[in-house]
């Protein structure tokens, strides 16, 4: 991959321009900021309710932690993506049971299967400033490491707080280079249902050959439901929980959209890059992505290899195999973006706008010790995270992850729990039981150990000094063999049982991935040490340089959204098709292309009933108005990543439209520069959903349910 | 792969329909048949001068042998496609002097290069009905081999009598399954050189991942030079040769086209199916494309793994590499195809209402033993196919494969030249010497070992009646090691010297190769004799069909072009973009594509200068008037097939417009059936052709040759 200095002279132009429209990922709170370009665009909600995390249409929106969703009845019910839900329809398949496949659809509540371990609902209740309580006690002259336990105790402190109330999951996120941080409160569902999938062959049509292209015709749709207590109480699943009742729920426009109308989202984006310097930028892009996209390539190559022709191991490892797939074309496509749209070129003379700003004589004496601090702690930090890359696949062997996990489970039981590192602490406990039960769905030992030899023969190309000298002395005396047939951690009870132990109990267990676990033990701790000290220093260097970049576009009058970090998020739009060389995406896909892609065979199947009801041109009243016939997806210039997935679409009038599920590719690199004449998100059409609901599954006991709006 | 029955309502409406606007490979002489649609459709020249050999612009269109090609210039000048002029590319590089890569330009005539050993330019004379001569001594009661034999006669003495001019290479091919014979005379330059060929990422930009894909940005074209004796004769490459003066060349339009504009085009398509039956496309698309597309995969995996990290193997198997992944490209597309358009109830429906037709009361007694006869022998070729398909792999032993020549060759001699098998007469005894000769070149001892082991276990799965046992009982003798480590045949001297060579002579040799081929022979004369059985029944059997179904089609009052069979053809239609779902094709991709599919890498990597006059936006005189830009491949509803490969595009005034290179993957199936919705010829732009020439690779000595108009 090479960086070329291509479309500086377009860049000259972008650089000095401000957000482009449709352009940001903004906090509710920031909706006034917004209100005026949110209405010309055509919102004809009041934008002061967008802010509002108590009043419809924003406390009908949930995380599944990963993936967004909403409620979409009274009942409980929630729409999210096929693709998220997946782990559920895995969890509950099985040889001749294959809703992946077929599909799953409860006849009544009391046939909605749990979810799989771990899953949850998160309702969003709050969020609020809380940089003051966050920057408590911290000062200039703190190591890196003071300032990052002050700030994490200031959290925790936070936390604790917010969780004291029942059932609530509280974070505290850093916005703007930890210059702010917001505290989010969300009530946790923990008994969450299965409640209806299409098969596969719509869910997933086009499989990963169309994944992150257009045009597209994926089904991503398929419901959970959130149960609680009788009492409303949240509580983990029991055959007398019952429909959890959600403040509010979205209305379903029957009448869905058409090109140009304005769409609306709200979700939760993972993590966007693009407050990051032009200096991090080409770390990245020259060093860390392309280490990773290899490093994924050859696990999917490893996991197919090693379950070929069997059907058992396949299915568990279908999870991990998609994960890596679609992680690596992500990665593809960011790499590809980032040449195309001269990312680098435009990141400098983005970054040059702005530190030309910073360094006029009037501020330099103030700024430019910010902007050295940054660049040098950033340079640090990615060579850091060349070595991180390499010695994290160790976890994929399961057992040893899951070792590494129960024996800093008994170290941190050892402090109060006030004290112990963050996912180690009581208001884990059930998030880590869950990860340690579900090994049992996707772990095969044959399978495992040639994940874990490729993993160790790429760590083994680590320099010395950044490799685990205990851990390779440890597991040179072991050797594979034993390792693998001397363990128990495959044996689920067992292996729970474990993290009642205390370390001293752990140290002196046979169990040979226990004891590579405490081998490893004394150096990640040290590795941890360094790295928090480092995180200190940059949580420094960059809420400095990133007040400074605030003060800049202040002058410059124009309002900044801060990069993604998994929080709830607003974007608005529109509905828009894209012009390319030789070719126009039109806004919408229709039930034809369907027909046309179709092949019998994966990843181009379709169900018999759908291709029956297409050829009859079978659509009723879900035919778009104007195209005549049956919309399948859709595109939109809404600016979302990773995590949004699932996120309902909502018009001016914040109706559920549909769910966002994919970009295209050349578009991901939005995760670094959003480009409107570039970046489209990919829609399930709401009138596809409710066809497929209607006429293919015969879900009506759900639609039944919906407050379906606009119907002809 | 399933056939369903998808579309039949559609198919209905079909079935009846006359041949598509725009659909056709027309014979020159049926020009008079089709001038008012031509006319109707844009054509501005007389239509008459089309079916006139002799005259502009029929007499400067040239075969390639497998590509088409046009003279350009006074001075034998000839413009095909970079892929048609490959292996001459290829021929003439080597390790350090990658004219693949890098392209070559001549700078010079004397800097010109020898083509590929047995490349030729023919150039088309005459092309005449002989039905008459070829069916002469033809009776209804003799058998297949008898009426095989006759035709082959007759045939021999056409040929024979019709190069007995000097230089004249001259065919006999089936029309309508052999209810009529026309003879082509071509004129048959074997002085060809190399003059000219961007760099391969102009070239074959894009490479697999844009075969046949659309939108494209492929600059596939190259040029040759036709050379002859001083005093205009014909004859080998000699330094004392001089360009060839052909009678007239295209004059080549500067100005290009713009969408719907009406475009004609005359080439030589190597072969279409549109005739056979139903029941003939079931087998092909049940069982013989689906077991071809599997080996040549595997021979492509084969190909990749034996030459990985030797560079002179990879460039010695690039050419078979290539070919390779083109055929298993298009077997796909076709398997794909044919179950989107379904064809096989596309087939069904049309073959009812000529078979009604044909079985209506007054004519089925003379009819429907015509239609039993053609299924029944039909049936039995379409068993022979799949045997022969596997047992054909034995000659990707390129030593195995020149050993069978060589001893069929001598066979061949010891009887009258006029009796010897096509192929191995007097006539061919270049063509012989070439191939023997080009092994040098494409040959590596360990890859064909790999290559041919691997044949060999795919011709083991052959039931033992298929096999050749003589052939085991030989191999199984020697044994792979020795095979190899004995063989001289490697030596390019030796092999051309065994053309001189008896049968006895060479059945006495020790060589493991030639003992192979010797053990061999027997069993391949038998096989030989079965299928010349066969054929002559099958030539019987679809002569009458054809006969009958032109009678129907002429009830209907409606022309029918013939399959395609290698000879010159005429097709016209129109600039055109496509509509798909969810997107639609323009007619034409721009300079502007490259830039977004550049990636610095294979195959999307673009020469450096290239790049520059793009992002400079430097294209003067070429840019398209419409689009003010540089237009760079544009698609057209031509109805074309590999052959065409090279044909020049004509305008309405039968000017040069650009070159015909690809169709598209899902318009492919048009070898079977063509749709006016679907099927798309890919064209490189005449603009971009002569940009990339004079801005880029400063190839003014050949366009000050050229007579180019419309100039700005």
């Amino acid at each position: 991959m090479r960086f070329n200095t291509r479309l500086l002279v377009i860049t000259a132009l972008l650089a000095a321009a401000p957000a482009a429209a449709d352009e940001g990922m903004w906090l509710p709170s920031q909706a006034p900021e917004i209100a005026a370009q949110m209405k010309k665009s055509g919102l004809k909600l009041d934008p002061a309710a967008l802010s509002n995390l108590s009043t419809a249409p924003m406390n009908a929106i949930v995380s599944l932690g990963g993936c967004s969703a909403a409620f979409l009845s009274p009942q409980g019910l929630v729409a999210s993506n096929h693709h998220c839900v997946y782990g559920s329809i895995q969890y509950n398949s099985k040889p001749g049971q294959d809703y992946l496949k077929d599909g799953f659809l409860a006849a009544t509540l009391a046939d909605e299967l749990p979810a799989a371990p771990g899953s949850r609902i998160f309702v969003i209740e709050e969020l609020k400033d809380v940089t003051a309580q966050m920057l408590e006690g911290i000062s200039a002259t703190m190591t890196g490491r003071q300032r990052y336990d002050r700030i994490e105790a200031n959290q925790k402190t936070l936390v604790q707080a917010c969780e004291k109330q029942p059932s609530r999951r509280c974070d505290v996120r850093a916005y703007y280079g930890g210059s702010t941080y917001f505290l989010q409160q969300m009530l946790e569902i923990q008994d969450v249902r299965l409640v209806y999938a299409p098969a596969g062959a719509i869910g997933n049509f086009g499989g990963e050959v169309d994944n992150w292209q257009w045009p597209r015709h994926t089904g991503d749709f398929g419901f959970y439901r959130a149960y609680v207590a009788p009492d409303g109480s949240s509580r983990p699943f029991d055959k007398a929980n019952v429909p959890y009742k959600p403040k509010s729920w979205l209305k379903v426009s029957a009448k869905g959209l058409t090109e140009g109308d304005f769409v609306l989202l709200a979700g939760f984006p993972g993590t966007t890059e693009r407050h990051r310097t032009a200096a991090e930028a080409k770390a990245f892009f020259s060093d860390l992505y392309p280490l990773q996209q290899r490093l994924l390539a050859e696990y999917s190559n490893q996991i197919k290899s090693a379950t070929a022709g069997d059907d058992a191991a396949a299915i568990k490892y279908a999870n991990a195999l998609r994960g890596a797939d679609n992680i690596k074309k992500k990665l593809e496509g960011q790499l590809a973006g980032a040449e195309a749209i001269g990312l680098l070129a435009r990141k400098a003379a983005a970054e040059k706008s702005f530190r030309d700003w910073a360094l006029n004589p009037a501020r330099a004496a103030e700024l430019k010790p910010v902007i050295d601090a940054l660049d040098a702690i950033a340079a640090e930090s990615a060579d850091a995270r060349l070595v991180a890359a390499r010695y994290g696949l160790l976890n994929r062997g399961q057992l040893l992850s899951a070792a590494r996990t129960i024996y800093r489970w008994s170290q941190e039981q050892a402090k109060p729990d006030a004290e112990r590192e963050p996912g180690f602490q009581e208001r884990d406990r059930r998030l880590v039981t869950e990860r340690l039960t579900q090994i049992e769905r996707r772990f095969d030992p044959r399978v495992d150990r040639k994940l874990f030899e490729a993993a160790l023969a790429e760590y083994r190309t680590l320099a010395p000094a950044s490799r685990n000298t205990a851990f390779d002395r440890q597991l040179e005396k072991t050797g594979l063999d034993r390792l693998y047939a001397d363990t128990r951690l495959g044996d689920t009870q067992w292996r729970l049982s474990l993290l009642a132990k205390t370390p001293a109990e752990l140290a002196s267990d046979a169990d040979p991935f226990l004891r590579l676990a405490v081998a490893m033990f004394e150096t990640d701790m040290a590795r941890e040490a360094e790295s928090k000290e480092r995180d200190g220093r940059l949580q420094a260097a960059r809420s400095a340089y990133m007040g400074a970049f605030r003060r800049f576009a202040a002058a410059e009058g124009r309002a900044v959204y801060p990069d993604a970090n998994g929080s709830l998020r607003l974007t608005y739009g529109h509905v828009k098709g894209r012009a390319r060389d030789g070719a126009s995406w039109t806004a919408f896909t229709t039930a034809r292309g369907i027909v046309d892609k179709y092949t019998g065979a994966e990843p181009f199947d379709s169900p018999a009933r759908q291709l029956d009801l297409i050829r009859k041109g079978d659509f009723g009243r879900y035919a778009h108005t104007g195209l005549k016939t049956l919309p399948v997806n859709y595109l939109s210039t809404l600016d979302i990543t990773n995590g949004n997935s699932g996120s309902s679409t909502l018009n001016a009038r914040g109706e559920f439209v549909g769910l966002a599920f994919d970009g295209t590719i050349d578009g991901i690199i939005a995760d670094w520069w959003y480009d409107p004449s570039i970046n489209r998100t990919i829609h399930v059409d709401v009138r596809y959903m409710l066809w497929v609901m209607d006429r293919v599954d015969g879900a009506n006991r759900l639609l039944g349910e919906m407050e379906i709006v606009g119907r002809k």
